[in-house]
This record gives structure tokens, sequence and C-alpha cells, in this order.
């Protein structure tokens, strides 16, 4: 069994690295998150980088358990899969959604075959490390290994003596959308366009990937292939290929088709002989992802070159961060999740700045920095743009001047872009919190008054024509969403969801709006997000969707919509997943709930009846609600190490559930750091007990050090406080309390 | 029933135009030769043009008789099916497999839809005339005319008041090759490229079509569609779209894929509203599909100026050959076979010179003239060829020179070319006749050294490295092929048909070998064309395959290989077809056949009896064979009088069998005139009674009149002749004698 192979050899890899002193990379294993829908994958890939190459093994065998054609599959790799196809090239990394995960790249030996259900393969000894990845191929005695550049690919196969392929792939991959063109450039290289989208139930929302592939080998063969349409009676005999895939040997234009690929053979390889492969993609033309890959990889840069670059870059990246202690598996656990919320948002911009235009069917921008892509930002918005804020502060301004551009490009702030279209998918206007969060903390060189225009415009525009709010007229006129405005299918109805969002959107608005001087709008907006207060229902001291006629919804059992079954009024969760969802004002929602008594004991009930749900977003933050009632911040502290120790592993799934692009990892990296910015948009933090006794970050205003003395493993609860040597009697810290401290001490104790 | 209408608005027309001083356009009818396998089309294009615009009714209704995906079927048009799908943009005239035939344009009204099988329509109202097609499409309104140029079309469509469409459909076609790229370039534009080829059971004989469509309205909303690929299961959820055809409504960038196309929608139409689509199309790339359309149809091009051109070019060509008299059917069959033996060759080269090389994948040359394509030499070489030479002298040297580029760039000669791609469709080496004739009439001015370094290299390159003599080896040692040597299969046998070939040409080369000097070489040559021998069988009297041990087939039956089933030894055709084809040595075989008379009665029985078949040219020469007995000479004229009044008529099937992209045509025109060019590569024709009372063909050496002085209708054999008003005596003239003559008088009379 290749997967305990893996294991043990991630194990001896660890104890051995242990020894020589490791570095951060050396302990990320991307393995973690690969199984039970946490949809990370093993790949390699550079800190929000545009490449990404995904070994492919979620299709073409019988023995898949979770195959993409048998099943809602989202991700390009399985950890329990044993059947693989080759490497994608640009990849999602913790989605809900298939899409991309295509450019399938093969290597095989012996007799060519092109059809990915003969030439996949078992595989074994997998190895994983940031921005490399290598298999054996059972069947063909190759070693593949695979390292990648921001914008490019390389991959270097081992042969056996003999006969040897490469294989491009254009037909098959874990998007829906289908369709590709490849054309010969020369002997080595060949470019082409595939076309993707369709991303989460959207049809219309597709755009192509374009790329350069080169193999440093010149083949003694190569051509297209493409599978053949299936024609009958007469039409059938003029082709001996009818409904299979031909291999085109004479041929040398351009090949487009539904499933079409490309071909390179190697007649007489010695043994042990290297063939690598190296490809640029660009979203914007072919001859972009040629200036991306001879920008990335000038002539005569090694595999092993691109691997330890790959590596400095994570180690880079990683380092800015240094935790000291714990266990093995807590520091794997911490840099696993920090390297998982460095992959999104990622590179759209090629090195000459260009990039597709948001919404304008492919037509090109450039930009100056640069252009980021793969905004999921119903998640993001809680805590991967905070934790960017704060230690990657260069690469969080490109991101929002990316956001600000494709208002102006568009009209509208992003919801979910993905390569430069609106997918619309979750709900809410989480441009507003990610936004105004880092303005409020100080990170400003963006462009405010055009993000403020944009925001006021999703905030106020009524009716249809607002893109992001659908449904802001009832919002704006009754101050909630009734059911049925949205969604004429009750089942389908997310109204409460809506509104919470906007509830949020509004308060973060309010802040920036006072920040502004725009005093009318902030007491507008402020107003506005208090509105959350309609849909409490003292009966069963929930929230509760409410009819148009304004009465509650009948029948109604709050624990409906858990595990992500429907529910009307909540989306993805039940009622007690978005009950206490109001940050904003945890006082005034204690308050309607009959007290400071009452909401903890109702919060703790969603806990300890497992009414909790940790692999989604509404509750992510509920842990760090009993910090705002003094005396109650140990059930923070307890709930935050349980959550910890139960859902964040060194395990395949040990990530509860999609990781959303870094969203359930970002909420392990703060929470393990012990402090968590509970509220999207104000600039505050909630303290918990840190799981390292030494953490040190740097930031723009110096380094920020967490220390923790703990009188025994397994001390969780936060006993006396320092801040910059003073000591600290409160439990949330704004970002400027909290960086101009400077040094955050905690002394831990065993019990509350 | 619109194909009742169209005869009778034909006549109509005829009527008119005869009243009105008829030009010889007015005399073509394109509808001859679209039914029963004679496979011309009615579609507009130019002479020898790159471009033609067929409509295309062979898909998409269970009322088609004649349906490209249900029965062999090489033609995008049939006379009597009665659904139509758009015009097809380039295609082939005359061919036996199913070949080009694509990028289908349609006009439709309403809603729209992108199936073809739903937009299909019934239509009336045909019009075809050289250069120009319309038809009413009774599903719309709409009244669709297509014009062409040589590289380029135009289509207009007269819309009904509301919401119309333009279809580019990329999926379908005669062709059985699928693959397409589209991409938008501008609201009124598109490019893009279809991949093309696998004719005549060639999987490997593709190539691409590249074009750029223009509309002359901008439209109100446009997109592209692809039939999406089938899923099962939950994947099957993902699109709406699933296994049928998308709409893209917001996409821009390329598309590809095995079935996609694009559209333009138009919402508000006047009644009567004119939309007009151009076309340009290069074998070479979209860059030059759009300086085609550029250079041959400049800004304010107008619909009318296109077909008046294209009507012009038509007249200046038809009207180099003038005949007077005959009835009006006989004038339009023979101006309609003139029109279709000046369909191919025809041009591949761009106006900018390039062109695809010759069996290069698609690398690209450039020519100062022009280079041509479509050589179906295995039917051309025995009269279109020498058609050309004599009338359009300078367009045959243009073809010349491409076929010699071929060589220069291939290593051969063509044999069936196609878009730079060899076939080898047939056989012989058939490029040997066409060059040696011209070369031997005096059309010099092309490089006969090269051309003849290539036919040495044909003729004597041994084994199977010899691309066009697959079978030389035994040719060359025995003078004849065995059975079973190029055909394991003895079904599939052709070798009596191979070494017939061989025959004609190494004739051919023995008289260009003595033009040049070369005397060695033309015994050589003379002394194989002789080979044929070996296959007369005494016992049946005909030719006989002849087995690997020397001795005859047996059981042997001459009449096998009638109506194209297959027989060891003939391709298509029987003994008895084949018998008579040694032109260069009749004397010969008469003496084998037991001296003149023998040979005499043999070959009218085979007329008698119903041996002969007019469909195809194995024997097409046959009837001209009686001439060269003095005093048999009347049998000549009356076989061919027989002929033209049986198998070439006005009607929809008057062509006898495939055109053969214009042979059948050529022995028309040729029959017609009265005289023939019986021997390929022999400058000499054999006369006969022509049907017209005066003929005058333009040469390079100035008019060729040829005058009939006949008692009596129908008066069909030669009385006496005179050649430049001296008595002629002899009824087989050299081109120099004929030419030289300038006037050839004959007083014909109703008996032998």
């Amino acid at each position: 069994m290749n997967k305990r192979k893996r294991i043990i050899i991630a194990a001896l890899l660890f104890t051995a690295g242990l020894a020589r002193a490791q570095t951060p990379a050396d302990k990320v294993d991307p393995f973690i998150g690969t199984t039970d829908f946490g949809t990370t994958h093993p790949g390699a890939l550079c800190p929000n980088g545009m490449m990404a190459v995904v070994p492919f093994n979620v299709m073409g065998s019988d023995t898949n358990v979770y195959d993409k054609d048998a099943r809602w599959w989202s991700t390009p790799y399985e950890y329990h899969n044993e059947f693989f196809t080759g490497f994608a090239h640009g990849a999602l990394s913790g989605v809900g959604c298939p899409e991309m995960g295509s450019l399938l790249t093969m290597a095989t030996s012996g007799p060519l075959t092109v059809d990915y259900r003969e030439y996949g393969t078992a595989y074994r000894d997998e190895r994983a490390t940031p921005g490399y990845y290598s298999v054996r191929l059972d069947k063909y005695g190759i070693l593949a290994e695979a390292a990648a550049t921001a914008r490019t690919s390389a991959e270097r196969y081992t042969f056996p003596a003999g006969k040897g392929h490469i294989l491009l792939n254009l037909g098959e991959g874990l998007t829906n959308e289908s369709g590709a063109a490849v054309r010969r450039v020369s002997a080595t290289e060949i470019e082409g366009m595939k076309l993707l989208g369709t991303f989460c139930y959207n049809p219309q929302k597709v755009f192509p990937v374009y790329f350069v592939l080169r193999v440093t080998k010149t083949p003694s063969s190569s051509g297209y292939w493409k599978k053949q349409r299936p024609m009958t009676g007469v039409e059938a005999e003029w082709t001996p290929d009818n409904g299979r895939y031909k291999l085109y040997t004479e041929y040398g234009r351009e090949l487009a088709g539904d499933d079409v690929g490309y071909w390179f053979t190697f007649d007489d390889l010695r043994a042990g002989e290297q063939v690598e492969v190296r490809m640029g993609i660009s979203y914007v033309s072919t001859e972009n992802a040629r200036r991306n890959l001879d920008a990335e990889q000038p002539a005569g840069t090694s595999f092993d070159a691109i691997r330890g670059a790959a590596r400095t870059r994570w180690n880079d990246d990683l380092s800015r961060i240094r935790v000291e202690d714990g266990t093995a598996e807590q520091q794997t656990v911490f840099y696993t999740a920090l390297y998982h919320a460095l992959i999104h948002p990622n590179l759209l911009s090629d090195v000459n700045g260009e990039y597709p235009l948001m919404e304008h069917s492919g037509e090109v921008g450039v930009t100056d920095g640069e252009r980021y892509t793969v905004f999921s930002l119903w998640d993001t918005y809680r805590n991967v743009h905070q934790l960017l804020t704060l230690v990657y502060p260069e690469r969080q301004l490109d991101m929002v001047r990316s956001m600000i551009g494709m208002y102006e490009e568009w009209g509208w702030m992003p919801k979910w872009e993905l390569y430069g279209r609106e997918t619309f998918t979750m709900e809410g206007d989480p441009a507003i919190p990610v936004i105004v969060d880092m303005w409020m903390k100080g990170l400003r060189d963006f462009d405010v008054a055009t993000a403020y225009e944009a925001f006021r415009k999703s905030a106020t525009t009524p009716g249809a024509q607002n893109r992001l709010r659908p449904d802001i007229d009832p919002y704006v006129e009754r101050g909630y969403i009734p059911l049925g405005f949205y969604a004429k299918d009750l089942a389908g109805d997310t109204s409460v969801s809506h509104a919470l969002e906007y509830y949020v959107a509004d308060h973060a608005l309010s802040l920036l709006a006072d920040s502004l001087g725009h005093g009318d709008d902030a007491r507008l907006f402020r107003d506005r997000s208090l509105g959350y207060r309609h849909y409490y229902d003292r009966e069963f001291g929930t929230l509760r969707p409410i009819n148009d006629d304004g009465t509650f919804l009948e029948p109604f059992d709050p624990k409906a919509g858990e595990n992500f079954t429907a529910a009307p009024g909540f989306h993805e969760g039940s009622a007690w997943n978005y009950t206490f969802f109001v940050p904003h004002d945890v006082e005034g929602l204690a308050k309607l709930m009959g007290g400071r008594r009452k909401f903890v004991d109702k919060l703790q009930m969603v806990f300890d009846e497992g009414l909790y749900d940790p692999a989604n977003e509404p509750d992510i933050a509920y842990a760090y609600l009993f910090s705002r009632f003094p005396g109650e911040e140990w059930r923070t502290q307890r709930e935050v190490r349980r959550l910890l120790d139960t859902c964040f592993t060194t395990a395949a799934d040990g990530i509860p559930g999609n990781d959303d692009t870094g969203t359930m990892s970002a909420w392990a990296v703060f929470s393990m750091m012990g402090f968590y910015p509970d509220c999207p948009g104000e600039p505050y933090y909630t303290l918990t007990a840190p799981v390292f006794d030494r953490v040190e970050i740097a930031t723009e205003r110096g380094p920020l050090v967490i220390e923790a003395e703990r009188p025994a493993d397994g001390a969780g609860y936060i006993g006396r406080m320092t801040l910059g040597g003073r000591p600290l009697g409160k439990y949330r810290l704004s970002h400027d309390e909290l960086l101009g401290g400077g040094r955050l001490k905690f002394e831990l104790k065993n019990d509350k």
C-alpha cells in the first residue's frame, strides 16, 4: 500500500529533518487536507502563484473511491485513490466546486497509448514539500517529479531504458467545461488553449487558459490525438478510428476539439535518462504564456534550481512567522495551515503585467503591480485577509488594488471572482469588510475613494440592477429580507444568510464612513447593521426566517440545514450556525437573548450539543464570542483548543471540510498563535491561549512576539498577561495596541 | 414542389434570355449533375477559384433520400433533397469521396436555435447561374443569395420584419474530420479554423481551413455555441446544457471544440432588410483569410458588384469558346460542361502568394504566380488539362508550375493532391502525361528539366520507397505486375489497372525523352510501355490478370468489376473497361487481337452489348479508337453522338457518374466541338462530327474555327472535310496541324 509507505517516509523525513535544523518548509505536509473534502492538494506551487502542478488521480479507474465523474468532487487529487493519470497545471485549493485542474501531462514507457483509462497507473513513494512533488509510477518504472515558479512548471521524468512518452491531455481535467486547441511550434514546443469555467453552476462563466509546453529532448516522433466523434453506418467506414482516439502522425498545424492531446515519443532512452517538461501558462495569450516561461525559466535553468527557488520562496514567506516549541505535529499543523493560507488569491497578471479585464470577455489590461484572482471572499473576508494584512501587507495591498480594479472595469466589487469572471457564489458584500479591515488597521496605500464609491454603490443601488445585493430592496425598506424574495423556491431560499452578511458589511462600511468623515453615511449603515434583530425569535431563541407578511416561518426547526442540507432562510447551515453571527453587535444580541448569562449558556450549548459546525464559515468565530463577556474567556480558550485538537491534525483529513482557499487554515494559524480577528472590519483581535511557547511575527512595524509560560504540557488557560511588559487585563485588543505593545506574554495555567 | 418550379423558372429564364442576346453564362445550368452521383453542385464560385459557396442539403432530416450520414455521399448538395441547412464555404465538385463542404452559414428568423436538425428548412425558388445562387427559405421567409470572388464569399439575406439570426456552424459539414476553433474579433467579425481531410480513406491526410467572417450590420447580440459532451450522474447536474448545444452569451475569447459555432442576432429588422455575410478563407492562416477578404472585397464593395464581377469572369472564360446553332439544350450542355471543367484544379495560394507547402504539415511557401490544388490527375490527365492547354494555357502553366513545385517540396509529383496533401487516390503516374502533353503541344514556359527529373525518379526508383509506383519492381523486372504484389487481398488487387497506367505514362515519358534528346531513356520507356501485351489473353480476347507464377488468373470473368464492384486486377471496372485502354499502341493491340477487323468488331461489341461504362475514366476514349482504322471513323461519330445524346443532358442527372473534377464534362466539351485528345501525352486529336455548326476557340495562336454544314438536323456523320481551306483526308490531327490550319470545316451527312 503506497499510502502507508508515504506516511512512514514522511515520518522518517521528519525525524531526520529535526536532527539537522529544519526550515519552516520542512514542517509543511501538503497531504494534510487531501481527503474528506478538505480539497487541498499536494502539488507543487509557489506562494500565491498562478501555477500549480497537481497530481491527478480522480478519474479513469473503477478503483477510485472518490471519482470526479462518479460523484461530487472538487479537487484533482484524493489521498486514497490509487490511479495516477498525470499532472494538472493550474488548480484551485480548498474549494467546493470542480474547476480548472487541466492541461494534464503524463509520462509513460513502452507502447504509446493516449487513453487515460489505459495509461493511468498505480503509484508509490509520493513525496510532497512546498514547491516540489514526486511519485514513482508502478506501471512504467518512471520517477515523476514536479516543481513550479510563480507562473510556470517544471517536471522531470526519469525513464527506464527503451521507449518513453510525454503526453499532454487537453480533453480531460477537473473542469466540467471542454474544448481546446493545440499547435505545434517546433519539434520540442507546443502551444495552445483550453476552455475552463462553469465553476459552481455558472454555465456562462468560462475563461481560457493558454499554455506553452517544451520538452528538453528532441523526440523521435510526435503528434496530436483527438477522440473521433462516433459515426454510424456507411459514414463509420471512412475511418479506422471511429469513436476512438486517433493519432495524427503527419499533421503540424492547429488541432482543435473536445478531446485532444499531443504526444512526444522518445525511442531509445538510456536507463535513468531524464526528460523534462516545462510549461508556462497565461490567462491572456499564448504569447504571454511564452513570455512567462522565458522570464521565469531563463535558458539553462535546471529543474533543481527551480525546485530550490520555490523552496526558498516558501521559506521566505513561512519564516515571517517563527513558532517555537509545541509538538512536532503542532508545528506541522501550523506551517501547513500557513502554507494553505498562502495559495489564494493568486497571480493573474503575466510577467508583462497583462491580465484579462474583469468581465470583459477577455479584453486585456495592464498593471504596474500584480493582478490577483480567485477571491473566495465570503470565506476569506473572515480571516485570510486579516492574516495577509498583518504579515504580508504588500501582497494584501496588491490584492485590494486588484479588487478596486475589478470595480473600475466591471462596475462592481468582486464576490467570488475567478479569473476575471464573477461567479456570484455564496452571498453578501464581502469586499467591504476586507478593505475596511485593512484601512482601520492603517494599511492604506490604495485608492480608498474609489473603494468607498464602490461600497456605497452596492450598499445603495436599488432593485435588480444591484449585482452584489440582489435583494437590497426589502433589506433597505424593512431592515430584513423576507422569505421568497430572492429565491421563489423556499427550499433554496437563503434570505437570513443574505441579510446577516449585509449587516456585517454595513457595519464595516459605517466604520469606514466614519473614518472618511461621512457622518451621515456612517449613521445610515450602522443603523442598517442592527436590522438582524428582526430575525430574533424568542420562541426558539434563534434567528428565524420571516415570511413576506412579517410573521415567522412555520413550521421551524433550528437544526434544519445541518451538514449542508437545505433549509429555508439559511445557506449551508442551520439556524444555530447563524444565530450568533452578529460579530459587530454581540452585546446587543445578548440583550435580545435575555442577557449575558443566557447568551453564554446558549452558545455553550451549541458546542456541547454538537450544534456547532467546524466545517463551514458562518459560525467560524463562535468560540471567540465568549470572550466578549468578562469571566467567560476561559470558554473561548477551551473551545478553541478543543477545535484545534480535534479538527486540525497532521492526518490527510486534518482540515474540517473544504479549506475554503485557506480560511479554515487561517483560523488555525491565528488560533494557534493566540489571537483571532473575530469581527471583520473591526481592527480588533480576541485573545486565546497560544499553542506555542514563542511566536515571532514579522510585521511592518517590527517583530511581534508572543510568549507563553506554561506549567505543564497542555496547560491551555490564560492566567496573567502582559503587553509590552505591562500587565494586560482585557482579552480583546486593537491592532494598534497589539503591534504597539510588541510583546504579548501569557502565563498559562492548567485550569480555567 | 420546389423542384418543378425550379425547372419552369429555368425554362422561362432561358426563353427570356434568348430574346435579349444571351451571354455564355446565361447558358450554364449549374443544377446539371447534381443528382445520380454527378456530384456537382449549384453553388456560387469563380473560375478555378478557392471559394465555393454551396447550398447544403444533405443532413439533418429524415426526408433526405441522399443523406451524408446515412449513406455514401460526396457532395454538399443533392437535387432531390428538400432540407436546407445553410451554405458551405469551400467545396469540391464532381469527386467521389466526401470532403470539405464546411464553414456552414445559415440565416433564420424568429427564436434562435443552433441545432441544424431544428433550424434546417424546406425551400423553393432556387436559382443558380455562374457566380450566383439564390433560394427562398420556407420556414423563415428569408431570401438567401450567394456570390463569390476567387477567395471570398458574399451572402445577402433579405429578412422579414422582426428578429433574425446569422449562424456559422463549424461542427458539421461534408468532411468526416471534426474540430474547429473560432474567435470573436469585433461585434461584426469572427475568425477561426476548422480541420478538414481524411479524403478517400486517408485518416492522416488532414489540413486546416482558416476563415474570417464579417456581417454588415452590428448585431443586437452574438456569441458562441458548443455541443456539450454528455456527462452522467452527479457530474451531469453541473450544467443545464448537458449533452445539448450551449449558448455562450458572455464569452469573447477563443472557443474550440468538436461541434462549435457562432451566432449573430438582430433584434429589430425591418421587413425586407438585408444583412450580408462576407467570408474570406485561406489554407495558410486567419491573417491571410483577412488579407484575401480585404483585397478581393475592398471596403464598400456591394453584393451586386461581387455577383456582377463573378459573372464577368465566367463570361470572359466561357466566351473563349463560342458555339453557334445547335439546340438550346445542346448549348446548355456545352457551356455547363465547360463551366464544370473550369472549377478544378483551383487556387490554393492567397493574395500575397502564400500557400501550404506540399506535405510539409502546413509550412508556408510563397509563389510569384498562383499555386493550384485539387489535382485529381488519374481523371484529369485524360482531357481536362488538354482543354486547359488549348484554351486556358496561362492557367495550365500555373497548374503545371504548381505540380513541379510540389515535387520540389515533397520529392514526388502529385497523384491526387488535395490542399497540400497527397491522398494517393487511384493509381498510375498521371503527372507525366499531363506535362508531356502540353510540352509536345509547344506550351513550354516551365522548368522541364525539373519535371523530367521528377518523372525519371518515379519511373526508375525501385522498391517501396517509390511513392507513386509502389509496385514498380515487378513492372520493371517482368514488364507487368502480378496479382497480389501490391494488395495481398486479391479482392482489392488492382494490378492490371496499375500497370496500364504506367504503360501510358511511360509512353508519354518516352516522347519527352526523345524531345529532350535522351535517346536511351526514350527507348527504355517506349519498350516498357508495350508491356501491356503480357496481359493479353487469347482465350477471352481481353486483358487478364496474371498470377505470380506467370499463369493467368483462374477462374476469370471479363465482366466482373462492372458498376464499381470489385474484381481482381481491375480498379473500378471490368476487363472490358480496360482491355482497349492502350491508347499509345492501338495498332499493336489490334494485331494481338488478330487484326483490325477483330479489334473493331470487339470494340463495337463492347458498345452494343452494354460492356462500355460511360461513368468512369478507363474506357473514356474508347469511342475514338475506331477512327484509328480507316473506314471505321463513322463508328466513332455514331458512338460519340449516342453517348452525348444519352449521357449528357440538361437534366439534373445529365452527367454520367461523378464528373471527376470536370473530366466527364471535358469529354463532352471536346466531343461536341468535334475533336478529342484520345492519347494523353501525344499531341493529337481524333476528329468526330461536331454538334454545333460553328465553333470558335480563342487560342494563343489565334482563333480556331470549326464549321459544319449539315443537310438536316441530326446529321451526324462526317462527309468531306477541309482544314485551312484545303481538303483533309485524315481523322487524327496533330495540335500543330489543327491550330496551323485555323479553320476546320466539316460537311456532315445523315448516314455513314
